[in-house]
């Protein structure tokens, strides 16, 4: 990992660093496109290596590595994350979900295969990322993959990303919102995972309760802003930069953080939130300038 | 549990004591059908708690009493089983996989609820079967829970009961079926997780390879005679007793140990391996008696 403990490091080598090693680290890590389930270990690849900026294990790299743990724990844990990331994007595209035709300017995974073949290889990378953080390159005590198994679970399951999910659909249909509803499905469908991707970073370092704490708010914080900047890109974003269809949460009339506050009142909201995100990592000094970097960029990204 | 060490108890008995205790706990277990996504809960509900023979459960807790584990253990660890059947079923329930509108006598998730409902239903349930069995209550050693997690993971995923689903849907369309394939589907789609369950419950008691083996290889051979045996049901069962549509296979033209093998063929085949499957058990004298009865009932069940 580029030294960032003196905080020299540039944040877009940086990124880069991490999605070059976590693609390559998942083409070994994932199924070979081979033998009877040839197809299915295809889609899951194809769901998996089309690119995508990795934010989720560059967050629990530099939570991690401000936290003190292995980055090599780290990196194994990382793979997990994003596998639960791309089996959720994989499912929320099927036609009865989002009925997305477009992911990362490719066409969807049920798209490009077929409908069963996407449900299946959602299945398959959810199931795999426990297989994964169950190994002992995880960590060398078990008690700590138990932990991580146990925080990803919750932040991924009913109570987390997927009832965000669930309620974010439910609402499409919904005559009128509660204030605060777009507020806890996105908590829920995006900062859970993201809360969790950087609490995971002071659990694999076993860390104190406290610094548990921060690292998880802070990721909640920067969960929540992320999902209000996808809002605003899906608002006023440009397809090309996407690689993903703008404007459909305007077309379908959800509500969003766009819609409830309006394009200057998200950016606020967001920057706010950022601002608190970074105020919980005060205790770090500038072991944390890599994550108040991340931070910034993830409400300032065009993609 | 009904006392099975001295061989006299009935199975019909202690298989409704299993069910009935499965379901109570599963009760409790599920998250509750209120608050914000209640409707992606009823569904989770729905589909685990309209009964179902509980034959994982049941293979767990009795491997688990032959190999010496604790009941308490075994039966928490047991609903993880019955949340990854559950969920498989759900989702092989999907227009876009079986498309079956008929489950236990009750419409499938999906017309109960809807298809977008189903699919996150069986998301929550595959995720709350890890974040169950990494709980301390499955056993006090992490070290033995996460040899669990990475055995069901591998049983359940895309090298077992997923890529199972995956082959068998690929076959519906095959001009011609090798030789062998309806072997190998059945093993991944059925066998994996049956035979897991059986070796579960060595993991459990921490028992020696010798008598893993011996489990897993009771289960995976009771696996496939009961794919044989559902094959068989499906074409000559009766749809009340089964609470399913009957006839599916032949209708589609698919390929099962009934078209290859014929009904006597496929019926032999199925007695054969319920021979081999109780010789396995040789090691563990009467002890073993309920394992036997059941391994027996796989095959002459008509629901």
């Amino acid at each position: 990992m580029p030294n960032t403990v003196d905080g020299r490091c540039d944040l877009a080598d940086a990124l880069s660093e991490t999605a070059r090693v976590v693609s390559e680290r998942l083409e070994t890590a994932l199924p070979p496109p081979e033998g009877e389930n040839a197809r299915l270990h295809e889609a899951i690849r194809y769901g998996m290596l089309g690119g995508g900026k990795r934010v989720r294990p560059f967050l629990l790299r530099h939570s991690a590595s401000v936290a003190g743990a292995d980055d090599e724990n780290a990196l194994h844990a990382a793979l997990a994350l994003e596998m639960i990331h791309g089996y959720s994007l994989i499912h929320d595209d099927l036609p009865a979900m989002d009925d997305d035709a477009l992911r990362r300017g490719r066409p969807t995974c049920h798209l490009a295969f077929d409908e069963a073949t996407a449900i299946l290889a959602g299945d398959s990378l959810l199931t795999l990322a426990f297989e994964w953080l169950a190994d002992p390159r995880t960590h060398a005590n078990p008690s700590v993959r138990c932990e991580m198994i146990s925080g990803l679970a919750l932040a991924a399951g009913s109570m987390g990303m997927v009832g965000g999910q669930a309620i974010d659909i439910a609402a499409e249909t919904m005559t009128s919102v509660r204030p605060g509803l777009v507020t806890t499905l996105a908590q829920m469908k995006t900062a859970a995972l993201i809360a969790f991707s950087c609490e995971a970073g002071a659990i694999l370092a076993e860390s104190s309760p406290e610094t548990r704490r921060a690292l998880r708010e802070f990721g909640s914080d920067t969960g929540l802003a992320f999902q209000i900047t996808d809002d605003l890109l899906d608002a006023i974003g440009d397809e090309h930069a996407l690689g993903k269809a703008v404007g459909k949460d305007a077309g379908r009339g959800k509500s969003t953080f766009v819609s409830v506050l309006g394009i200057d009142g998200a950016r606020q909201r967001a920057d706010d939130l950022i601002d608190r995100a970074i105020a919980k990592l005060e205790p770090f000094g500038s072991r944390a300038d890599m994550l108040r970097k991340v931070a910034r960029y993830v409400i300032t990204r065009t993609g």
